[in-house]
């Protein structure tokens, strides 16, 4: 059965409408929901286990780096993050305010009570109050550099959520650190945002592109953001990880000087990176098809789930040992040097419906083992991504032996996927604003339309970056690996190019 | 040279100020320091390690226990949490208010705008918006129980903050579950408490005696508080866990209710349980002394640290491979079957400040490497609980082979010490309420004074517990093994006993 012909699990297709095939997805998958709290959502089980898979590897990359973690308050001072103009501006319209520190009954309904002297900000971001940290532990050139990591909630007020993308709420680490020189600050920015690339593309299978920011798109204070941008299978970008060069604005702001060698006094250079939950909405609109989910097995909480098909207490009596033998030896199998996460569902429940579930979940390898199998010491195989194939039946000694490859290939092919498709969707042949005009205001721009990212020639002025304002695109960044601009004309106003730019719109 | 003679690396002794000696072994441990943010904490690194080393075994116990991690939102909307009469009342005081959604620019200044319509609470803990979500989810017994878990961030405003033990903002666990049952609940409850027990106990060290709380010291809207309490070394008080049997008030104020399986309709029984960074501040003023921190070393960050005696580059070219391959060997054994984890200090300052920043800092092991133990394949090995012993001079392999044994006997050593300390502080001959007044009134009841906890037959009316009041001393839990109280009589009223209670001043 081909699967066009069959019906699909989810119940909106990405060809009907993108954006509800997402929601749908995310909530089959019982990954997240929206909570009673507007803007907040509640990530259930499933989704926060795919977030500690990527957290885990991110924690030993930035460990492997030389960070070290750390906490810092969740609360900042007004008057501590108006310290840096630039910063206050940029998140201001996006806060949390705590202007009170306690309720009371009055006219018996419950009231804010104990009003603040100075109303403390629900941290968006942790620059300033870091940088307070910073200024005193910061003496001498001895104490850099300063190289530190949390793992934290933060909060930027959103009008238009979308769980996983946009939430008022979201879970991110940010890194801050100082040091003596320009230079140093600069290797370390590339290089975190090297080990996102890493990551983003090993593990979760995310191909991106890597590059630097226009000004216009920088992080509020920076000197230089640098970003890693993946596509949508809708053709929108996603920003998947930014790494910024703060140069000494955070420093001159909370004072973080520092005595030099030869005794001198100089401002610190500093720089913070961050990736968030957004990547778990990267990973669902990436890979997942008209069946839910696909997880890449180096992020999926379970990489394989072990179905025992039962039909009475005897088969029961003869399947259930064999399915916890079979989980207990591919536990000990390894995968991306860790050992392989199986699950055993146990759970009540019709069989088909059981079996849907997981494929919804996304779970790399579904077993199925029932009496026959057990007589014949064979599994059922399926790959969440060669579902229209024919169950494989396997013997459990090959199934097990294979597990680490087949587990890799199965990572493999979704990256590829990823990237074959990423590859039909940049135009690099549109030269002129008429045709990119018509590019990005074609009916359809999503899934089916063809909607991708444009890369072409930029003259670099912000003054250009108008004649995107109203087709609702931005410059996604200035990719590393520049072709040559010599002699060509800006795509938006015919003017000398000094630079290649990514063009599109975005989540 | 014994202790008594020489000088201690803490500028202020238990015996003199033990609360400003509490500060200043955090602070000289470079565990945590007050923020700019009033009642919050920067938790640094090697106070932050402490906590990932908690939270990683208390993670593992949870998943083994066969909850699941997720996510739930940090704001609570006011008219969601006032659903629970109890308790709401319990944390109304103590609430930071979130009233407005972003800051504008007024006169020259930055103040709240876009006030909410109904304001938020940050969660002082997450009953309410759980249960709201357990409402959802739970439609049936197949759905039961639920068991879930979340690390997170808390909010409850402090007056008198310390840090560690009392701070606005803390980070902690909570574990929510939903039953079909009131047996099922209580089981979890209590399978729960002995988790904490056993982990605070093993890993932490600390010895604590389990109990229920009297009613007067319930959690808001709990129908049991069970807990566990530890005693510092001023003879206080701290409790270092709970576990909830809510029964179904919060179900019934969330409206968590499930088709019982003969077609019914009931509500859900639920518990809640949880463990806080309190627990350093347990950790800490257990095991420290006048030389600083001593770290278990089950929850240590490092174990061992190795500290090269370099005078010169040719000394440091001879020493610094073979203090390299002495930490590869070390990482290479394991303990608690984790491995070793060995810390190179490599930085460039006096070699006697270097040493005394590990003995404050607790880690159980210092190694002392130069030119000489190189050329004979020796170690200086200093254990932090026997600082005042001479120095083993120990061939590396028998130090090597040895470490695992060396690191238990050092946890057991710990755990010894603080039981003996509490044992000789738990006093059973306080019978009437003359000499327990006496008992908690003298001078100087702290660290020198001998004050402790009073273990006595009480009759278990609220009424007694006034008599407490102004002795500043509280009931903290009627411990599980209990002794016969037949026939005796109440320590505070002299009425018939119906109970054995743990009395003491807490923190």
């Amino acid at each position: 059965m081909s699967s066009a012909q069959r019906k699909t699990a989810i119940r909106i297709s990405r060809a009907e409408d993108f954006p509800a095939w997402f929601q749908e997805v995310v909530k089959e998958a019982e990954m997240a929901e929206p909570s009673g709290v507007r803007g907040c959502m509640v990530i259930r089980p499933w989704g926060y286990g795919v977030w500690e898979q990527i957290q885990k590897r991110f924690d030993q990359r930035i460990r492997e780096t030389g960070h070290q973690n750390c906490y810092f308050p969740i609360f900042i001072p007004l008057d501590l993050i108006e310290k840096e103009a630039a910063h206050v501006e940029g998140f201001a319209k996006e806060m949390a305010v705590v202007t009170h520190h306690r309720l009371v009954q009055k006219d018996g309904k419950l009231v804010p009570d104990g009003q603040l002297e100075v109303p403390l900000v629900v941290r968006p971001t942790s620059e300033t109050v870091i940088g307070e940290a910073f200024a005193r532990w910061i003496r001498s050139y001895r104490d850099l550099p300063l190289k530190i990591n949390q793992w934290a909630n933060v909060v930027r007020w959103e009008m238009r959520p979308r769980v996983f993308l946009r939430t008022s709420e979201f879970l991110w680490q940010e890194g801050h650190t100082a040091h003596a020189t320009r230079e140093e600050a600069m290797d370390e920015t590339a290089t975190m945002l090297e080990v996102y690339r890493e990551v983003v593309e090993d593990w979760l299978a995310v191909p991106v592109i890597p590059g630097e920011k226009p000004e216009s798109e920088r992080f509020p204070g920076a000197v230089e953001t640098h970003c890693i941008e993946a596509m949508m299978q809708d053709g929108k970008a996603l920003q998947a990880g930014t790494s910024h060069f703060l140069g000494q604005n955070f420093s001159r702001a909370a004072n973080i000087q520092f005595q030099t060698k030869d005794g001198g006094l100089e401002f610190a250079y500093t720089t913070s990176w961050g990736v968030s939950t957004r990547l778990i909405g990267a990973l669902i609109m990436t890979h997942s098809d008209d069946d839910g989910l696909r997880l890449p097995p180096a992020v999926a909480p379970a990489q394989i789930v072990i179905l025992p098909i039962i039909r009475d207490e005897a088969s029961e009596a003869q399947v259930m040992p064999a399915v916890e033998a079979l989980a207990k030896r591919l536990s000990g199998e390894r995968y991306l040097d860790l050992p392989v996460r199986v699950e055993v569902d146990r759970r009540d429940m019709n069989a088909g419906e059981k079996r849907w579930s997981w494929i919804k979940r996304g779970v790399p390898v579904i077993l199925e083992v029932g009496p026959r199998d057990v007589a014949s010491g064979s599994v059922a195989v399926t790959e969440r991504t060669a579902l229209d194939q024919k169950k494989a039946i396997l013997p459990q000694d090959e199934l097990v032996s294979g597990m680490s490859d087949r587990l890799a290939a199965i990572q493999k092919r979704l990256y590829d996927e990823a990237a074959a498709f990423r590859e039909t969707r940049i135009r690099t042949d549109i030269t002129d604003y008429e045709a990119f005009r018509a590019f990005f205001s074609k009916e359809g721009s999503d899934f089916t339309g063809g909607l991708g990212f444009v890369r072409a020639p930029w003259c670099g002025t912000r003054e250009s970056e108008a004649k995107l304002d109203d087709l609702g695109v931005t410059i996604r960044c200035l990719p590393y690996d520049q072709g040559d601009v010599a002699g060509k004309a800006c795509v938006l106003t015919g003017a000398p190019a000094t630079v290649e730019a990514i063009f599109a719109k975005s989540y």
